[in-house]
C-alpha cells in the first residue's frame, strides 16, 4: 500500500522517463530505485511503528492481566467456571474481529484479502493451535500431581526456551549467537525474578514431572509458533479474517472443554454462576490480550511476544508494589537486570 | 624474545635484501613484513598460551583457597592471627620471586630488565597498592557494624562493577558494549549464585553501610587496576622484579597491621600461635594465588582476573558438593548459567 502511494506521487517522473526511454535509461533507473528506496523506508517505518504499538499493547495488557488476577483473588471471587470464561473470551475476540472487518468492508470494500469466505486449504490448519492449547490446559490438571503451583510457575519459564527452539526449527528463522545468549538469559532472568524461599523444591521434581513440564512447554511453544506460521503464510490476508477463523475454532474447542470439565456446574448453577464485575473486566482484558498476541504474530514474531510477556511479568511486580504493598526481593532486582540486558542483547545482536 | 628468535632464523634473507637494496626494495619489504607477521603470529600464540596458563592457575588456586577456608573452619582451627599469616604470605611471595630471579640470572645473566636494583622513579608507586589493601582490610572491621557477614559477601560483588569502571577510566582501555553487558551479567550472576533465604536482608542496609561497601569496592578495584598500571608501565621489565618490590611493601604494610591489630596476641602467645598444618597449606596457597594474580595482571588484565575469580567461586561450590555434601540451590544453577553466558559474551564481544 505504502509503495503504491509513494509511487503514485512520482507518476510525472515515470512519464518523463518513459517518453525518452533510450537517452534517459540511466535517469529512469535512478528514479525507480529512489522510489523503491523511499517506499521501503516508508514501509519499514510504518512496520516498525505498527510493531511497536502492538508490542506495547501486549505488554500493558499482559501486565494488567496479572494484576487483575491478584485483584480478583484478593476480592475472594474466583468461583466461576474458568472454561465458560475462556469460551466467552473466544466469543468476544470473534465478535471484535467481525466488528473490525465490517468497518474495513465499509471503507475499502470487499476484496480477496479481506473477504470472510475461505477455502478448505486455508482453513484446515486453523483448528490446530486451538487443539494444542486445549490439550495443554488438560495436561495442566495432571502436572499438579508432581509439582506444586509455585514450582509450576517456575517450570513455565521453559516455554521461553521451547519457543526459541521451535521458532528456529519450524519457522526456519535464524537468531544470531548473541540473540541466543539473550534468550537463555531471558529464561534465567525471569526465573531468578520469581525465586522465593520455596523455589528450591522444584529441584526435587521427579522425572515424570520434568517430562510433563517439558511436554507442556513444547505444546505451548508449538502452538505459538504454529499460529505465527499460519498467519504469516498469507501475508496479504487481512489479520481480522485470520483471527476470526482462529477464534471460531477456539470457541468450538472451549465448548468441548466446558462439557469435559464443568458440565455439572454449568447445568446446575447456570453458565454465568459466580460472575462479578471483575470477571467481566478480566474477560475483556483476556480478549484484548489475545488479539494483541495475534497482531504481534502478524507484524512481529514469537520472539517479540516472549520478550513482551516477560517484561510484562516484571512490570506487574513493580506496579504491585504500589497497588498491593508488594515487597520486591533481591532476586527480583537481579532477575530484572538480567532480563533488561537480555532485551538489549536481542536488539544489539540482530543479524544483518 | 620470540620476535628476535624468528627474525634470527631469517637473517640470511635480511642480508640478501640489504646487499641489493634498490632492486629488491619490493622483496625486502615483503620479507620484512612476512617476518613481522610470523613473529606477531608466534608472539600472539605464546601470549595466548601464557595468558591461558596463568588464568587457569589463578582459577584453580582461588577455588582451592575457598575450599581450604571451609576445611579449616570445619576443623575448627581459625585461632591464629590473620595478620601474621598475611605477613608470611607476603614473605613467601617475596622469597619465591627471588628464587625465580636467581634461576633467571643463572640462565640469561643479569640485564637491565631483570636486575633487582631500581630507581626511585620506578619504585615510588609500588607501596600504593599495598597501602590501599591495608586501608580496605581495616575498613572491613567497621562495615560489619552495618552489614552481617553473608550480606557483606553479597555486597563484595560490587567489586566486579568497580573494577570494570576503574579499568575503563584509569587504564583507558575500552570494552565493547557487548562486553559491558557481559560484565553487568557477571555481577548479577555471581550474586544470584550466592542467594539464600537471608539475602534479602541486604536490601535493608542503611545508607552508611552502602557508602562503606561502595568505598571498599572502589578501594579494591583501584588497588587492582593500579597494580596492573604499575606492572604494565614497563612491559619489558621482568615480572619477578616487579613482584619482589610489590611484595616487599606488602611485607612492610602487613607488619604495620600486626602492630595495629594483633600486637598483644603476638607478644603474649607468640607469632605462630594457633598455626596448624592446614594454616601452612593455606599460606602456601595464598602465596601462589597472589603470584598468579600478578602474572594475570602482567600477561592479561583485571577483567580476566575478575572473570577467573568469579568462575573459581562457582567451581568451589561444585567441588563442595562432593567434598562437604553441599546442596546446590536453584539460584546457584541460574547464577552459573548467567556467568557462563557472560564469559561467552566477553569473548564474543571483543573489539576488533
Amino acid at each position: 500500500m505504502e509503495y503504491r502511494k509513494i509511487k503514485g506521487d512520482d507518476d510525472e517522473d515515470d512519464h518523463d522517463a518513459a517518453s525518452d526511454l533510450e537517452s534517459l535509461k540511466g535517469k529512469s533507473h535512478t528514479v525507480a530505485s529512489s522510489n523503491i528506496a523511499l517506499a521501503t523506508l516508508g514501509g519499514e517505518r510504518t512496520n516498525w511503528k505498527r510493531k511497536g504499538v502492538v508490542t506495547c499493547a501486549l505488554t500493558i495488557l499482559t501486565s494488567s492481566q496479572a494484576i487483575l488476577i491478584v485483584w480478583s483473588k484478593r476480592a475472594g471471587k474466583y468461583e466461576y467456571s474458568v472454561t465458560t470464561a475462556n469460551f466467552l473470551v473466544e466469543t468476544l475476540k470473534c465478535a471484535l474481529s467481525l466488528l473490525a472487518l465490517t468497518r474495513i468492508w465499509k471503507n475499502d470494500g470487499v476484496t480477496d484479502d479481506n473477504r470472510l469466505s475461505t477455502t478448505y486449504d486455508e482453513v484446515k490448519v486453523f483448528p490446530i493451535p486451538a487443539a494444542l492449547y486445549l490439550f495443554k490446559n488438560l495436561l495442566q490438571y495432571y502436572i499438579f500431581a508432581y509439582v506444586d503451583a509455585p514450582g509450576y510457575q517456575i517450570l513455565k519459564n521453559l516455554n521461553i526456551i521451547s519457543t526459541g527452539v521451535l521458532y528456529r526449527i519450524i519457522l526456519k528463522k535464524k537468531l544470531s549467537e548473541i540473540q541466543w545468549a539473550g534468550f537463555i538469559l531471558l529464561c534465567c532472568g525471569c526465573t531468578t525474578a520469581q525465586l522465593n524461599s520455596n523455589s528450591d523444591r522444584v529441584l526435587q521434581t521427579s522425572l515424570p514431572g520434568w517430562i510433563m513440564a517439558i511436554i507442556m512447554a513444547l505444546l505451548s511453544g508449538f502452538a505459538g509458533v504454529y499460529t505465527e506460521a499460519i498467519i504469516k503464510k498469507r501475508p496479504s490476508r487481512n489479520i481480522n479474517v485470520q483471527n476470526f477463523w482462529l477464534y471460531v475454532f477456539g470457541m468450538a474447542f472451549n465448548a468441548v472443554a466446558i462439557v469435559i470439565q464443568d458440565f455439572d456446574a454449568v447445568t446446575n448453577k447456570g453458565f454465568f454462576h459466580g460472575y462479578s464485575f471483575i470477571t467481566v473486566v478480566m474477560i475483556l482484558n483476556h480478549a484484548l490480550s489475545g488479539i494483541a498476541v495475534s497482531m504481534v504474530m502478524k507484524y512481529a514474531d514469537n520472539i517479540v511476544k516472549v520478550y513482551s510477556t516477560s517484561v510484562a511479568m516484571l512490570l506487574t511486580a513493580v506496579v504491585s508494589v504500589f497497588l498491593f504493598n508488594f515487597h520486591l526481593s533481591l532476586a527480583f532486582f537481579l532477575g530484572s537486570t538480567v532480563v533488561s540486558v537480555s532485551v538489549y542483547l536481542h536488539s544489539a545482536g540482530k543479524l544483518r
